[in-house]
């Protein structure tokens, strides 16, 4: 019996709401469960200096959780004066999921960074992170190619990402803070629809497991990604 | 004629939703029409060191800006490694703000911290977070004396704080962004309720402007501070 | 009865020694009489990235206490590696006193920076910084005025700050330590010659004040300004 | 056919050369061909803060790569003020690698450091500082037991880590730098003796993979750390 | 010909004002020429913690230039956020020189502070910091055994420091700006009274020099320290 | 009687392996006794900007100790976040040392940057550093002009380093460790061949030391540095 009720392979509620800020050429905010985070896109009209002259484009990812995210108040990095090495794995996983859906020719030089503020914490903020994020670029190409910017469109796929885990033995979808803390075991699974994988990290926390648990947790991070393979389609098309 | 179509003395509409999430003691999304601050209270038991042993506690506050809560995208304040000077100087008008109401001794050795995390910014952030974080502060105090922690209310007096400047020659009031980044000055009151002042700011942006005219930007913050202390009052009722 | 047994709207003695060092093309030693700031003026030939190619200028101010301007010995700000709130706060103060009496475009593409370093502090450091930092900025703009670099003075208006604060119930003009870390309320002004406000800085920090009361500091505050601008108008007439 | 004429699941020599350095407790010169990793461990007698009172020892890891490692020269992080994402990233994990084999109440309340310094880079710096790190820790903790610090062995399995990737469609073992850098896929696992796993992480770089890809990866990763587990044994034994 | 007029082994005046801040334990401003250092020594009553519990004091130095001391702008260290090599290297020069006359077991638990902030600089600013320093440690410590803090005198000979180089093939003492920045070897020397040398800091610029010349300069040393020599005396005899 | 047994004058054995890393333009690994350094001469076809459009190059130093090259583990400076005052001193030592040496002008505009890494200390590190950088920057220099990027060698004269101290009241060379630690007095001599003197920098620790004194290191220096300019030779003969 998981904390939540859920069954081994059911994903807590997703929403997917368009249009939450006004600025940003994309601004979703995504929730699974309490877990809630705004994932914005802003287009600027220049590459990093590593891309320039090359004819391409950039997409990159930035991440923060917010102080009071959690149950209990962390301190703001900003104060500190650095990034946690957590913050900016998850940062550089964003950045290289999305760009692995994107056709960064076709973008054209300029530049998409998605950010992605945790609002609220309970669990999997990466996996929300890189699922809204995925929308919210989503609907920022959308207004290139509306205005002209952009002709072929540079994103054909969708990405999405869940995190899975072995709980008391039990390998179970979606895992929300009182799962992850305690888990066993856990991965996060980054999966283009379609049934390619861009990316697995998967951790043993308290014991080690084997090959045959990594291909069950992978079986149900594609049970959960088609979920949310549907709510971001419903999402961009609401939108 | 204002940009907003709005009259001189005119305020945005003031939205202050409790509850917006979940963990911290007080939590609260305030709007000052596109101004939306999310602003949360945390109880932590431990004071500074500076504040250790005096049997008194402490309240402060903290600022930031989503880098895409303006128009074009900001960068991180975490990955340049500091906080501007307009962030630090925010921050302590905010911790100042709310400190000038609240009892220290009532409060006992705890600090409550004050999260104010601009979501989207259309002028009057600092305002708008000061306004937004006593009621944050109010639920988190109510909090703790419910709980019995606290006996007697440190927090007897309202405060509230709002922009007025001087656009084209007249005095408005709750500036935006139009007006703000046009203005020939302009001014942040933060007034107690029953007529105290706590604090007032005022500059000469393009030209400079006399005892006159500082005495009507005066006037017309305690007309917008009525009108949200009236709206403070609410949103602590329906909590 | 004050400290320093001045009367209310009295002054410290007031001195601004021009020439104080060689190096710079403004250098200027102010006291009130125990707070003593070197102020200098550097005239670079360029801008800021932000005005570049706008064919006007910058006037910018920087900021410091040395680590035993005060009575028990401060922390150096270059060895802790960032400058305090307070510090950032006082520097743009400097900066936008001294531009809103500076036509910029008449300054030409160049830079003028002042620098303020308190020697001695005794309350009003800031209020003597820009003060001192105003005749620094004559002298600069002199120079370069003699050598035929700028045409026009850019600098028509004299500019002077001084603290006032509410001590023991009463207003009193130009608090001295003592009465600044007492004061039930204290304000810093930037007044500009002929009557003109630059900027109010008015805080409550015992307790709080009302509308008479702030028009009773800015009365106070034009009396010690007055006394300032003649100062200044010697000093340059002396230089 | 790959760039160093290998089969598709050959390694490249193994060299695990102990004792390199005098002063570590653990001091270990690990070469996966010319990647050529520094490993040293270190004990003190004391804990990390959030270890302390609990009974327990800490094992973390630190990275770098010296300057001129590569095939051009990298700026010095020391110097730039801050560690790369990147190489937080690999600090993290290995310390996460090497705890997952610790038991850490048997170490008692002290701390192991394992710092791996890559002198030489060709690919694969993370994967060589893992498993020459395990060595060095378990000749530290070797001293600890022979010295009675401590009775019980807190590490009775050994573990290793190696790359692979599939490079022109072909899956292969232990990518050097010319296959690294032109790689479809890459991924590094990390595998306890006996069979499980500690950690995967697998990334699509030019094109994606499926389930039956990863499978392929992982079993030539067991073949390979098969091999390393035997040179660590040998090594340990020779010490 | 010396660009001053000088003779080869004539010193600048100098001038030790004591008393030129008034909190500071110990307060002078040192000149040798137009090279002028403000040098305060702070008493605190506890002790670095490599220091703690050995029933020892400690003296240290921190030294700093104001950006415009300088024939041109420099950049303010604490707005940059670290200090420069050669400021660090400066200050460890301080401190290890006055620490080499200093019984710090006489100093009894605490620690004082040599602050060297250069007001205008025109070469030899680290050797002017050096003397004046002594005459604030001399003063700090006098005021210590006056109020009965210590009981013998921690500090019995006398350190004074002074530049020379070789100019246009000359050897000769206290260069100037002028000269420092175009000779073809310099050298520091910190000497103590009665004919020891507590540091020589020697450093061929443009050619190289020989064993007999840095024994010249070790001369020209020696007359220009027994004139700061009297000038420290007369200082001290008269504060 | 050392506590190496060797006599006053006598060096620790110095070895000066060749091509120790393959990616480096110079590479060398330079020991004297336990002291190890690893040194990398590294080519880059830009100059840093003070030294643009001079058509001259530029030769510079980076210094750096791995955390266990020490007795006791030594915090990382990239983690910290800063290069200690002595780290800095050190590299700027390297850099003017082997510029003195070095003919910028036929170097053309391109920089070396002489990357000197302690893998283990033993005492004498700086002067290993500079003793082994030398070769590492001549072996690059050959590279160059064998390649013809530059006609006429700018490295004619070879450089070498040693320190020597006064132990137990006699003048010794090359300080181990165990010396170092605990001597009266230690001096730093960097000299080229053929007679002439670079830098030198000699400091009392216990005691102070007078002219014959200094006579006699440098003394001891001279012989100690013709031993190393022979192992350089034969170093630069086998590469």
């Amino acid at each position: 019996m998981r904390p939540s009720g859920r069954a081994a392979d059911q994903m807590r509620t997703i929403s997917i709401e368009t249009g939450f800020t006004r600025h940003a050429e994309g601004s979703v905010l995504v929730s699974f469960g309490d877990t809630k985070v705004l994932c914005t896109a802003s287009v600027e009209e220049r590459v990093p200096p590593f891309m320039r002259g090359k004819g391409e484009g950039w997409v990159t990812g930035e991440y923060s959780m917010l102080p009071r995210a959690t149950h209990t108040r962390g301190s703001r990095e900003a104060a500190k004066g650095k990034q946690s090495g957590r913050t900016q794995e998850i940062q550089r996983l964003i950045g290289r999921s999305l760009r692995s859906v994107t056709d960064l020719r076709k973008l054209g030089e300029r530049q998409i960074t998605l950010d992605c503020d945790v609002l609220q914490a309970d669990g999997g903020t990466r996996t929300a992170a890189i699922s809204g994020a995925w929308v919210a670029l989503r609907l920022a190409v959308q207004g290139l190619m509306k205005s002209g910017a952009i002709k072929d469109d540079p994103l054909t796929r969708k990405i999405a990402a869940v995190s899975c885990g072995i709980c008391n033995g039990t390998p179970v979808l979606d895992l929300d803070y009182a799962e992850d803390s305690s888990a066993d075991a856990d991965a996060n699974f980054v999966l283009i629809e379609g049934g390619h994988i861009a990316e697995v990290q998967a951790t043993a926390e308290g014991s080690t497991y084997d090959e045959e648990q990594l291909l069950r947790l992978l079986r149900l991070a594609r049970t959960g990604c088609d979920e949310i393979f549907r709510a971001q389609a419903a999402a961009v098309a609401g939108a």
